[in-house]
């Protein structure tokens, strides 16, 4: 089986991508779509989000065999119960969050007859909302996809050849363990950038224009993730609150480790661990996952 | 008054982007280089990083009347001893190291007869070496000049020509300043590069190779500044203790506020610092610091 008509409920970065990518990669396969926010329907109509954008959600849903929850992880709840009314009974419920064990929860619960299959690109960028989407966001990227037990072969694999047929490569993986490996890939990162930069900012010797000047010896790179969607990151925090605080306490070992290293002048510990996470950036732009150009291609004119 | 000849010790990333960049963009001006690795003078002279290359750093500064070491914060001691013999009297002795304060005591003792001129270019790239350098890295940057107290001025404002003529904007600030400004916007960020990433390829719950596959979410971006020079980035944090503890701790507390604020589930403190972490990044690329495309023009074929 193959899905012929696929729903796509929020229309931001990840929705608005994904309604590009069928059009331009999915030949036969139609698309509508719906958003919460008028102003963001009115955009993805003139960007032509998906092939019908609709005011309603359940409307939006109704005939896809396909639909895809695009909203921050907090709002999956009452996306669920907003598309019931307009649901096939045969159609395969998905999503794009970052925390897959309370999404499975949450969409089990509010669509107990449905088939649910969570979801997640590792994809995207620091931009949100209807403008920021396009269609080659998720090539050469991994979806990992994490069906509950029991749920349909033929549906699993479906949704396998739709990610790979927009350009990822998919690795399926139970709920759990996605969200320790997400933690350490993407939510801690997130959340020391949004850190240190709010420290950054409000220091008392050093002053929020020195920072912004001098911010290309490092810190700028920081501050891309740190300018990512406040909402959909409050809502991940609040729901892989476990995952989260155990790698975040294996990262405060380690930088309490470097403090004493740095207190007692330990320049052999030091050198040691800035040498090994050299190979670590070597295999991730081997394996294409980043851009191989030096300062990730940022233009030197 | 403006340099004739400059002598260039160290043919890494930053010496040969200056030898390069004097080549292209300050006609009339004459270089020489050296460099305490054979390998590296090779390729020098292969890649013309310097106009003279050559295997002595005493006859390298002969007849230069500016003189930029451009090695590690911890050899600088060793490079000014060796090029001693052949400085002319009347020469500025200027470096382009990260931490400015060590870096003045160690050359005012090391070279007592001399004007010293401390100076730091904020610009680099994750690459090291005599391949790594390129005309136009400092275009757009800022150079931190660090006069001591006493500078002749004249010799001040030929150094602030030279940088400007490289294509950067220079600021004169003092070295204990300088230290402060560059622990948060440049230091911190590289320790939390490197020890996030050491943690990530230690964990037991999750494979290294998992961390790799995984890393477009966010990690990747962390990965680049921790494939620095590693004694490079040793030397830093040896040389500028006081001011990294400092910034260290304020990130620290800000850490476990967030960590609180994670474990009691406050999704109104995340959602208020979330937000206000966007309007630095706003500024960075307003103010020419960074590259306004998505994801640092990173090309998403």
């Amino acid at each position: 089986m193959s899905f012929a008509r696929v729903a796509i409920i929020g229309l931001g970065l990840i929705g608005g991508s994904i309604g590009l990518a069928v059009r331009d990669e999915l030949s036969g396969v139609t698309t509508s779509g719906f958003d919460a926010d008028p102003a963001v329907r009115e955009r993805a109509r003139e960007r032509k989000l998906a092939d019908e954008i609709h005011d309603d959600a359940a409307e939006a849903v109704t005939g896809a065999d396909l639909v895809i929850l695009c909203v921050p992880v907090g709002a999956m709840g009452a996306a669920a119960k907003a598309i019931l009314p307009g649901l096939s009974p045969d159609a395969v419920i998905s999503d794009v969050g970052s925390s897959k064990r309370s999404i499975l929860q949450t969409l089990q619960a509010a669509l107990p007859e449905h088939t649910i299959i969570p979801a997640h690109p590792v994809a995207g960028t620091e931009h949100s909302g209807p403008d920021a989407g396009f269609s080659t966001l998720f090539h050469q990227r991994w979806c990992i996809v994490t069906p509950p037990e029991g749920a349909p072969e033929d549906k699993i694999a479906a949704l396998v050849d739709f990610w790979e047929g927009l350009g990822a490569m998919v690795e399926t993986m139970d709920p759990e363990h996605h969200d320790k490996v997400l933690a350490v890939t993407s939510h801690i990162p997130h959340l020391i950038a949004y850190t240190i930069v709010g420290t950054a900012s409000d220091l008392e010797t050093v002053t929020r224009s020195e920072v912004i000047k001098y911010s290309a010896g490092g810190f700028r790179d920081f501050t891309r993730i740190a300018a990512s969607d406040p909402t959909m990151w409050r809502d991940v925090f609040l729901n892989n609150k476990d995952a989260v605080l155990e790698m975040l306490d294996s990262f405060l070992t380690d930088l309490a480790l470097m403090r004493e290293a740095i207190r007692a002048g330990d320049g052999e510990m030091m050198h040691d661990t800035f040498s090994r996470t050299r190979a670590i950036r070597r295999s991730i732009v081997a394996l294409g996952q980043d851009d191989p150009r030096p300062d990730f291609g940022r233009e030197h004119e």
